[in-house]
Parts: C-alpha cells; sequence; structure tokens
C-alpha cells in the first residue's frame, strides 16, 4: 500500500501464494488471507443524487451514480480507490465524508461550485425487474470531461462505469499502461454510440454488460453466442449479468455459471450492476490475479457486493460491511451452486 | 431388478454405501459406481405425434409426449420404466420398438385400434424462447382414464406427466403406497384445475415446474417467495426449471442454484422439460437416495438429459445416448459452476 493507511505483517504456516495479513483499515480489522500484493484502482463514473420509489418504499436525493457504488464496493478489497468524476456544489458533505471513511480518495473529483450534482429519478415495478426513469437531469455531469490527476495515471488497475465510451476512451488515452481496464455500459450507448464504444471495447480487457445488453451488442439471442460475437470485438473476458438468474464469465477457455443469492426481499435494486462491478474488480486487484479461477471468485465477489447492495435503499447496503461477513456470503454462495461428483 | 434384465456384480474396493456394478443392459456396458437398490418407475402422461417448426427445420408426426420423453430419459438409469398412457391405431410400430428397445414396458399401455394418437403442432420463434401451439388434437388422449396393471401397483417410484391433475390423483388413488411421486405440472392446469391441482400436490413429494409457471401457482413474483408458498401447498420439494437460466432446487433447508447447459445450437426445444423430469427421477430411483445431496445431482442428471434433448429434433437427442457421455455432460455442469474457496 502506497498511503499506509493499512499496515500488512506477515504470520507464519499459512497456505502457499498467501500471506495471513492484519489489515488495520477502518471495518475491517480482522485475520484474513491476503495475497502479498496489493494495488489500487482508479474509477470513473458519475456521482448522482437519486429518487427512488419503489413498492417498499421511497428515498429523495440520496447518494448514487455508478462512480459512487464502483468505489464503495471495491473499497472492501483494497483502498485507496481513486475516483475521477463530477458534482454540483450541492453534492452533500455527508455523502463525501462517508466515501472519505471508505478510503475513497477524491482528489480526482470535480467539484463545480455553482452547478447542480447529476439527478436522476425513477419508479420500480412490483416485482423489481422492471423500472420506468421518471426524470433524469444531466447537469454538471453533461459537460464532464475526466482528467485523471497526475498521480493517478500509472493506477494498473482502471474500472471505467457506464458512461458516454468517447469518455471511456479519453480517460484511457490519459493513463499510463494500465494492466488491466474493467468497463461497464448500457443499452443507451450501445444504440447511441456503437462506433465509439467499439473503439473502446478494442482496448479493454473485461467487459460487464447484463444480458439484453449482450444480444443487443451482438445482435444474437443466443448468449453464449452473444460472447463469442462481443469477445471478438476486443474484450477477452465478458461477464453477463443475469440479475435474478445469476452472471456468467465467458472467457475462449471457460463458460462460468454464478447463482444469484437467492433474496426474498430487494428494497432497491439500483446500483446493482455498479456493486457488482466493484465486488469483482476490488478482489481481481487486491489479488493481483487474473487466471480464469480467479475471475470466477471474483464474479462471486460482484455478487456477494450486488447482493448487499440491494437489501437496503441507496448505498445504505453497502455500508458498515465488514470483511467477515462479505465472506461469509461468499461461501453461502459457494453452497448454493456446490454438489458432488458421483 | 425384478427382471433378470439386468445382472449385479458386487465388487471389492469401492467407496462406501455404493457397490462397482456391472450393468449388461443395453448401451451401458460399462463399469461405474452404482448403489444397491434399483428400482423402477412408474410413469404416467401422453404419448403423442408432435409436428415441428424451428427455425432450423422441421418435423412431421414425429414421436413426442411427456410420457415418452420422460420414459426414454429415465431409461439411461433404471429399467423397466413403466408406462400407463393412450394411443391411436396409427402410433407408428417403429416408436413401439424403440420404447421397447429402452427396456419400456408398454403393457400398461392402452391402445385403441380404431382411434387416432394425440397431436400436437407448433412453431418456435427465432431465439426458441417462445412458441406457438398451431393445434391440438387430444383424440384418443380426450378420453384417457389411467387405469394402473395390477403388477405396476406397487412400484414406489411414479412419475405424473403434465396431464388433468384429476388424472394426476386417479393414478395415486391407484397406487399401493409409492415411496416417492414425482409431479410435472402446467400453465394450463394452474388457470383451469387449481382445486384439483391443490389436492394433487396435498399428495406427491416433489414438483417440477418452470418459474412463469410457479409466479401464477403461487401469485408471487420472487421466486424464492413463491417456492415457499407452493411448498406450503404439499410437495416438500420443489424445482423450479428457468430455460436457459439453469434450474432452482428447494427444500426446508436448502437452495440450490444449478446452471444451464451452454448451449450455441439449440434444435427442438420440445421435450426439454419432460427429459429433465426423466433424468431426475431415473438418478432418485437407480440410487433410492432422496438425501439432499442426492437431489441436486437428480437436479444436474435431470438438466443433462435436457441438454441432450433439445441438441436434435423429437427424441432423437435422447437415442442412442451412453451412460458414459452422460457422465461426461454431468462433468462438464460441474466445471461450469465449480469454484474454488479462498
Amino acid at each position: 500500500m502506497t498511503n499506509g493507511q493499512a499496515t500488512l505483517s506477515k504470520t507464519k504456516g499459512c497456505k502457499s501464494a498467501f500471506v495471513c495479513v492484519v489489515l488495520y483499515a477502518r471495518n475491517l480489522s480482522v485475520n484474513i488471507h491476503l495475497p502479498e500484493k496489493l494495488v489500487s484502482v482508479l474509477v470513473v463514473g458519475s456521482l448522482a443524487l437519486d429518487s427512488i420509489e419503489t413498492p417498499f418504499g421511497s428515498v429523495h436525493d440520496a447518494i448514487g451514480g455508478s462512480a459512487t457504488y464502483i468505489s464503495v464496493a471495491a473499497s472492501y478489497f483494497v483502498n485507496p480507490i481513486r475516483v475521477v468524476g463530477v458534482v454540483g456544489g450541492d453534492f452533500p458533505r455527508s455523502a463525501i465524508t462517508f466515501l472519505e471513511d471508505r478510503k475513497v480518495d477524491l482528489d480526482g473529483l470535480q467539484v463545480i461550485k455553482n452547478g447542480k450534482t447529476f439527478r436522476w429519478s425513477g419508479r420500480y415495478h412490483y416485482d423489481l425487474n422492471e423500472r420506468d426513469t421518471l426524470s433524469t437531469d444531466l447537469n454538471v455531469f453533461e459537460k464532464f470531461d475526466p482528467e485523471i490527476p497526475e498521480k493517478y495515471r500509472k493506477t494498473r488497475c482502471v474500472c471505467l462505469g457506464n458512461i458516454d465510451p468517447v469518455l471511456q476512451l479519453k480517460v484511457l488515452d490519459q493513463m499510463d499502461n494500465p494492466r488491466l481496464v474493467v468497463c461497464d455500459t448500457m443499452n443507451y450507448w450501445i444504440d447511441r454510440k456503437k462506433t465509439d464504444l467499439q473503439k473502446t471495447l478494442k482496448r479493454i480487457n473485461i467487459l460487464i454488460l447484463n444480458d439484453s445488453e449482450a444480444r443487443l451488442l451482438s445482435q444474437e439471442p443466443n448468449l453464449i453466442k452473444a460472447g463469442r460475437v462481443i469477445r471478438s470485438m476486443g474484450p477477452r473476458v465478458l461477464i453477463i449479468k443475469k440479475g435474478e438468474h445469476g452472471a456468467l464469465l465467458l472467457t475462449d477457455q471457460m463458460t462460468f455459471s454464478a447463482p444469484a443469492y437467492p433474496m426474498e426481499n430487494i428494497f432497491d435494486p439500483t446500483g446493482a450492476g455498479d456493486s457488482f462491478a466493484g465486488g469483482f474488480v476490488g478482489w481481481l486487484a487486491r489479488t493481483d490475479d487474473t487466471s480464469e479461477e480467479n475471475l470466477k471468485r471474483a464474479v462471486i465477489y460482484g455478487s456477494t457486493l450486488a447482493s448487499f447492495c440491494v437489501e437496503k435503499f441507496s448505498v445504505d447496503g453497502l455500508k458498515d460491511l465488514t470483511y467477515l461477513r462479505i465472506q461469509d456470503r461468499f461461501r453461502e454462495f459457494r453452497e448454493l451452486s456446490r454438489f458432488e461428483d458421483i
């Protein structure tokens, strides 16, 4: 760690390739197995104020945005998380404090004092699988032009949140040879900026999208075929999120099917996909290991953080987690899909 | 085995609770681990002639029906399979021969010489997830009144294919205390015969249905909650099939999420659900073990047989399988969802 916020101390008797460490970070003071190399993550995306209605309640101007969810989820695995984004003067001090408490480095956050923060408002239907966007006010996000601070440019791991692919390219242009680039996108950009998106795809390692977006991008209804088509566009690794049906991890050599956590009460699906991305990239950064076996684990950590996210409104489900709770749920995922050979 | 079609010989040095046996049945002459107790399965359902159009081709008057698919799939695990159903004088001799070759006992098959076999005709859409029924001619099936031959009544394992729940009850009324009753149903019966279906549900052990049917029966969009509601109606164990997303196995103690086999080319989805039921019940009958661990394996065997089924038209995908091919695919399923703990 470069910032001294965590102290690593080697302990004897642990498994090969791992060292037992004690990490004295906030909410993380437990003995855990950690790999030797820790790296930070650069996150670029939106920071927003969301107003959300679900059948279970509503919130107004709650903290949201892709960069927010990704950062908070990833912060349980590595820190600091370096955020590049933009907010207005109305972005609440409490939100800043919350992110700083999670060891999110906000030196790359542009604050437009006389501008307003990006606002989104939506209503979820009874089954929570569909939502209506009630309003989208881009505000200061409309002219967002990501500028990567000099000290961020050597960050080895980059997570491009769901923003205009032109901006995603601008970010990559400023980076100094990142080792791992994980990228999210959505139907809006596939429909409107396909050519730019295709340029982005050529420069990333891992793409995360959902099943309908995969079908839209590939023009192929069969998800396995869609995966082949999309991977031929650039990313070596593709993750297709399927909501209540889990996720697929597709590489040249492997298809991995991750289960969904069986949830009876989903309070607010907002941010689930971004929390997935954060948990996924956080685990990869923490372990500095992109082997297929570890990519599978990263998908499970992504699913784990997404499952915590939807249990409460806004980012509340990602507050006050501990590494032990995350591990317990990781193991529940394992139990969920494990079966014995005969 | 009561009919002497298989010879069991114990071999030393095998795992506890299992004995190594050599099963000299057709297509099954390999050394495999088998439990000591083998039991037959009674299957009640439709035998039909299907005319199917898919984007990949079409067939006319091909062998189909729930009892057919269930029997053939289950026949790879136990024999004889005992079928109770009805066909007309036009049911082809080749279909009878095929079933007999698979050691399906047809003594319970009613043949109405001057009647016509149940015919179904359907067309699948491009993405194969939806189909239009073009015609349904019940013919002799309209007056089907299942009569269980005396020699079948002590069969310990019963699989009730997707027929009128009134008929399912009639079957159970004739059985002599079966140990395991597995039941399939569909939206048609949930809509039209819910009261009768609820009576059936009180007398079965395991219900198999798909996700939309589970939502319809429970009036609950969340599948985990739906599972709880449906299990409170009777069946201790519920399986919710989710097509390309795999299947859920739900019990009081456990949620198991089975992956779907990643298929790029599905030729004909007809019979996939019935093949699932056949593989599932066949494995349970073969092992005489309904522990939760073995129920999981049975779900994977069901998924395995369903995956073979959809690779070809009609029952062609279930012809000429071997136990080794089935085992190989079972292990592919394991690879598909397996990940290592950290």
